[in-house]
């Protein structure tokens, strides 16, 4: 069974968030990265095992700034680290979920995602994602 | 800084929810425990190094049965195992965290348990939780 690769929390602004959890965890994030095509700015704090990614709305019509309009700020989903996303994604598929995406898209953090329906996951926005190779070095042999 | 304990998530049905789980996760819930206290029904997935709670209300006036009644299924809170709540509460005080416990209380998993305000979280409910000692059996010698 996959682990959880991270948490993410959906918030209105990530300066000030970044700074909340800093003294709610006790740990600084390591990482700020922008999503353009999901319009997002994201940072990460390294938990224990886990990740907390805090998740901010970049784009007034992309899915954070949709999600908090609806809900405010909270917790967005989990993401459960795969190692083949296509085969997870088909077997959830066969399990009766369904999926909002039909092929995996790139995400933060260098990782191939996808998305299961929360209707279908008792109101879970359920992430799959699963890290991508590296990119090899000009130099680099095969 | 602590590690993440659990992810709570508020189901309406523990029984159906333990069945759509199993097929999400790929594993069995281990354990069902319910908290008379706080109003709960409560089932735990192990997944890796972390637990999935499912939340089911016992008791109409019970968090759980509110939490619904407002924001539909979905995930109720994140867990941190801490070794030493007392002091972790005083922490979060002086970094002007509200907490909604004035003293730890006993939870499912037989934890000692206390809540941040998710006001004072970006929306997030946050547990700390600390196990507590394993009963000394009567046969026990000091």
């Amino acid at each position: 069974m996959p682990p959880i690769a991270d948490i993410g929390i959906a918030v209105k602004n990530l300066k000030e968030s970044n700074t909340l959890f800093e003294k709610l965890l006790g740990t600084a994030h390591y990482k700020i990265e922008a999503v353009l095509s999901e319009g997002v700015n994201t940072s990460f704090f390294q938990v224990g095992p886990n990740k907390i990614e805090l998740l901010e709305a970049s784009d007034d019509d992309g899915p954070i700034a949709k999600f908090i309009a609806k809900k405010g700020e909270g917790i967005h989903h989990i993401a459960f680290a795969v190692n083949d996303i296509e085969k997870e994604m088909n077997r959830l598929r066969e399990e009766g979920f369904i999926l909002l995406n039909e092929t995996p898209k790139k995400g933060a953090d260098n990782k191939l995602v996808a998305f299961v329906h929360p209707k279908t996951a008792n109101g879970v926005l359920v992430e799959l994602c699963q890290e991508t190779p590296p990119q090899p070095s000009p130099e680099g042999r095969e």
